[in-house]
């Protein structure tokens, strides 16, 4: 057994932010791999994805938020989680509300990421409500998950410029190209132990200095 | 008389964002010339900033929001910018709700600004609450006004990392200067007709494309 983090990664659709993490993780740059993958959905591309890098892929139907079903699911999760020897679980477009024994069994150690600059926009399909919206900056947020949806403490944000015109689709194309960015970061400082979390902040060890790099700020940077 | 836009200023408070706009004026980048600057407060410091430069000042006594004397001050508010021949109104740190009678007079010729990236904390004293709240990336909003606070069609904004270890203070320095940029070049467009509002969307005319220039993001982007 190699000495990298286990990441567990639940997704809920196409998981292109599941490639990134895979693709970082097989290039070496998180000191992590991911041990297996999860979804509501069995057709959720996220598991093709997964089984093309030879990762174990689990199903786990979700009930309605809050029935029997989505109680034994949340069991199920950390079941399957702690069988595959998970130590941080990653949350990659999985859009159900996570339970309270999966919190329970990762206390600090679940990250979601979120397409839009947290606290504004929450919720789904927001890069097109924030271009519905008219806002300038737009951009994504990595943060730890809690009990309530988009809320956790912040690790690290990427903002960046709407254009003139700018569809939804384009918005959350120049978005997505961010997110591939950051939840890489955030999952390799985890990794190496350089989160700490106080409250509602993040305190991030030897945090790189914001960067500004002509198509984002990213804040804090990314690691050389 | 100039054919300069003529501003009307509202402020409560010191008026920082009052002092960019009249040096912006004053050096001749805006097409603008502050006519007259009011305030809800006899005291602030505002009003002492205008008459140092010789600008007719009024003091607007306010009521409680929706009392007879708050709509009194609304159709007063009026008349003055009016007897002043203003044709752009700017709110800068205007602490109080205006009214449907300054609306109604200035219909898409009232700009606000607002020290974060709306929709995310709108509010007073926001750049403390988003410090606290352990955002990554802050920034400042100028838009039109409507009849709710912080809400009306985006102009331009600029966003700013969040440093670690930020006060409320720092953040909110760090804010303000950016909050000084786009101020007047907001106005600057106003001045050249370069504005138009569609539903929630402001169309910049020839609009810069935005600008990352090592400490903002701003998009659009300045004036060369």
């Amino acid at each position: 057994m190699s000495d990298r983090l286990r990441l567990g990664v639940m997704v809920s659709g196409s998981g292109t932010n599941l490639q990134s993490i895979i693709d970082a993780c097989e290039a070496g740059r998180t000191g992590a791999c991911v041990a297996v993958v999860t979804s509501n959905r069995a057709s959720a591309f996220g598991l093709e994805r997964a089984r093309k890098h030879g990762i174990p892929t689990v199903h786990i139907p979700v009930g309605q938020t809050g029935s029997p079903e989505w109680e034994a699911a949340d069991a199920r999760q950390v079941e399957v989680l702690q069988a595959h020897g998970v130590q941080l679980v990653c949350l990659a477009g999985y859009m159900r509300k996570i339970g309270p024994r999966l919190l329970d069994a990762f206390p600090g150690a679940i990250m979601n990421i979120h397409p839009a600059l947290l606290p504004a926009f929450p919720g789904v399909e927001v890069q097109w409500t924030a271009a519905d919206y008219g806002v300038r900056i737009a951009g994504c947020t990595v943060h730890f998950a809690d009990e309530e949806f988009d809320r956790g403490p912040i690790i690290i944000q990427a903002a960046v410029p709407v254009m003139p015109g700018d569809t939804g689709d384009e918005l959350a194309h120049r978005i997505l190209q961010q997110e591939h960015r950051i939840y890489p970061q955030a999952i390799k400082w985890f990794a190496e132990g350089r989160l700490s979390i106080s409250g509602r902040q993040v305190l991030v060890k030897e945090a790189p200095p914001p960067l500004i790099d002509g198509t984002a700020i990213i804040s804090p940077g990314l690691d050389p």
